[in-house]
């Protein structure tokens, strides 16, 4: 990575410069990892008390951390945002030196766009379409038929197109498969995590839209539609024909069950079962808190037994009211 | 797909024809997407109001909806099944041309059953076993030993035989591996879904017996049994040595934990986490609603103290009783 | 595998040989299932009434079970991790006889010790290094840049080095990505299990340290640190920057939230959402026990409810006392 001057960062990125221009930086780190020639960042108030410690050249940081900074820094309203533009700018990844390695398999009808990466061992099926800059690392598998826009950024295992989960119960409780024949269609600047599956739908599509970021291991069933730029940390699972909005947030190991509607800016905490649909946007959360193993058992055991404690006030609030009456 | 007669469907189903058994159906689409040549269906009350506008050739649907329907119909008591037959029928599953692809890698031991596709970067290990008419898409690792009954499909990134996760612990904390010597031995007609791992047995086998169908990302644990026509959605989690009964269903993100047995036609809802064995076939549901982020606040710290809300309602009750003999 | 003298395995691993030593083993197996020449073990006091009817020709056993072992037995205060070492000993895990398979693809410039095993369609990228001894079973992918350990037993479908879920948002709602500059660090004699990921650091490293054991499907985000010996279960997800001690075990789908600490020798139940720090060793949960589905109905709709009962119980507490001073 060449030395930038700071001077130059400013001028591209915008923000106020407090202090010298001239210095050169030539990497980014924490505060405390910084060295002499990194640029830093103050983006959480907690890490605060480490500025005055700080070994780096300069430091990223919004306009109340200012006056605590004992080196030349850039002022700006959102830090975190500054950070990741100058990361991007300073670290642009690496990529492979064959487009396509020998090892893919890629079907002779697939249609791959310009400047596409296809790393060791994927697999694109028939007909699927790979757009323009998107890069597959190893051991992606796409489906026949299965659309990808232009930048995506797919890690390795995930797989896109598998055969959604549909299936009618005969009367001796086995199954008959519902072929799945609709696609997966992903837009542009979608990333997809490590061992994410996204299945492709039953008879119509599954949808991702564009900017949609999708963290590992994350589950996505057939027929469901993600709206745009909508963010779902590792281990999300959500089930079929569930159609979540624009913008929405949804955190790790939350559950979304299927033939439901979340609204646009609906924030989903981590670890919830979302059971019914949400129309109006906000931040829901469902999750119990954890206590010490005795502590647990003996308050946990209650909730088979909430009814019963409701009962029991209703009787007291009705022999009180009772007792009032006579005295 | 070639076009089919109305009544040569019906002919071969079974059900009802309402109408001009004549028309005919080239695919099979719901009741807003069918074009003048689908057939379509309604399986769910909720989409009944879509019956009067569809465009669907016909529609596949039960008695009292028939009444509502200005197309033909097909009337059977079960249209879900119908439909899923039906579509079977009509799109038969495209297999690749090659059964083998040069990309899999294949113990020269392995035991390849007649009519099996094996994709690409596939691995089959030593000594394992393949079904008749079985299909492994791309990206599938079965481990040496494991054997899989007929007409399975496995999907991308699929584990089969994996070890069982066992260790024994030293005094100071660090583990002894236990050797898993015990195989994966799946049934005839099962489908497991991409990225889902199934452990190897400990000394004994990991056992799914025929019919079952298993969705993405589960995880099977070493020495588990799963009994016919179970079938469990999404990203389930079964620890080791847990008896599942037959033709069960268990919803999407269950946790069901080890050496605990659930019998025959017990529903596990999604998201539940199932602690103790199940001896009654029903339905089981073990999860929190969800609220709006500062509802739960306030509502969910209360769990921390159930205990003490229940000591409350027993004084009360005491306290009570003694004025009420006085009164 | 050879058959082994009795007397032999007390000679290598100790404990106390109640009968006659002369006695050939020649395999490891249950109570249950031991035939005449396999030593078995009673771990678990709710098999104990399966000692009266082994075939087994030897039980490893703990004292107090001695008396009604109508066999030989090796006593010893540890049975279970008696019969783990003794268990490796005769199970040694047969290794492949290609090294390197031809269909991996090894960046030129990746560093791999002595005795490493790696099985097909594995990928490992650029400057990646893999430690003496260790294994990695087919279709793993390495990451540029990821260290791996000494004796590391890795298993199909794990993902090492994925780009961590990092992103700033512009106030379009729109993400910008943040490079992950940092690596996977691994130490020795860790266990990866199949389809697990782990993502490489934002600016510094992801850290597993020596000893660690990983269950299939676990989730490691950007940023984390695991302490030796620490094991987890299956399908766990942990957060960005969690950093979890030494020795503690995580069961099966429990979930770390992020920038979180956990003290050394900390147990997490299985299912339980680890929200905030845990500074003192012991064992924690946080789950809800499960109910037939219409008590789960009536029960669990109050937990919408618990302020207005804690409400309700404070009035009636203050009308109590009213009365209570009256009469």
């Amino acid at each position: 990575m060449p030395a930038r001057r700071l001077d130059e960062v400013v001028a591209r990125f915008g923000g106020n410069l407090a202090g010298n221009g001239n210095l050169l930086i030539s990497g980014i780190a924490t505060l405390e990892g910084a060295g002499p020639e990194d640029l830093s960042f103050l983006t959480n108030p907690k890490y605060r008390n480490q500025l005055a410690g700080t070994r780096a050249a300069a430091v990223i940081l919004a306009p109340d951390a200012l006056p605590a900074c004992p080196v030349p820094a850039i002022v700006t309203a959102n830090p975190y945002l500054y950070f990741a533009r100058v990361a991007g700018w300073l670290h642009e990844a690496k990529r492979p030196d064959v487009a396509i390695h020998p090892s893919a398999n890629v079907a002779r009808d697939a249609v791959i766009g310009r400047n596409v990466v296809i790393e060791a061992h994927c697999s694109i099926g028939e007909g699927a379409v790979i757009g323009d800059d998107s890069w597959l690392h190893a051991n992606v598998s796409v489906y026949a038929g299965c659309r990808i826009g232009a930048r995506a950024i797919i890690h390795s295992g995930a797989v896109i197109g598998s055969d959604g989960f549909g299936f009618a119960r005969e009367s001796d409780g086995s199954w008959v498969k519902i072929p799945q024949t609709g696609r997966v269609i992903i837009g542009d600047d979608v990333e997809i995590g490590a061992n994410t599956t996204i299945d492709r739908g039953a008879l119509e599509d599954t949808v991702i839209e564009d900017g949609v970021k999708l963290d590992n291991q994350i589950q996505v069933a057939h027929n469901v539609r993600i709206g745009a730029h909508t963010a779902m940390a590792g281990c999300v699972g959500v089930a079929g024909s569930a159609a979540i909005g624009r913008r929405c947030t949804v955190g790790g190991g939350a559950v979304i069950l299927g033939h439901l509607t979340l609204a646009d800016d609906v924030n989903v905490s981590a670890g919830t079962l979302v059971g019914k649909s949400i129309p109006t946007p906000g931040t829901y959360t469902g999750t119990v808190p954890f206590l010490e193993h005795r502590e647990w058992l003996k308050n946990f055991a209650r909730l088979r037994h909430l009814e019963a404690m409701a009962d029991k006030i209703r009787a007291l609030e009705t022999r009180l009211a009772e007792l009032e009456k006579r005295s």
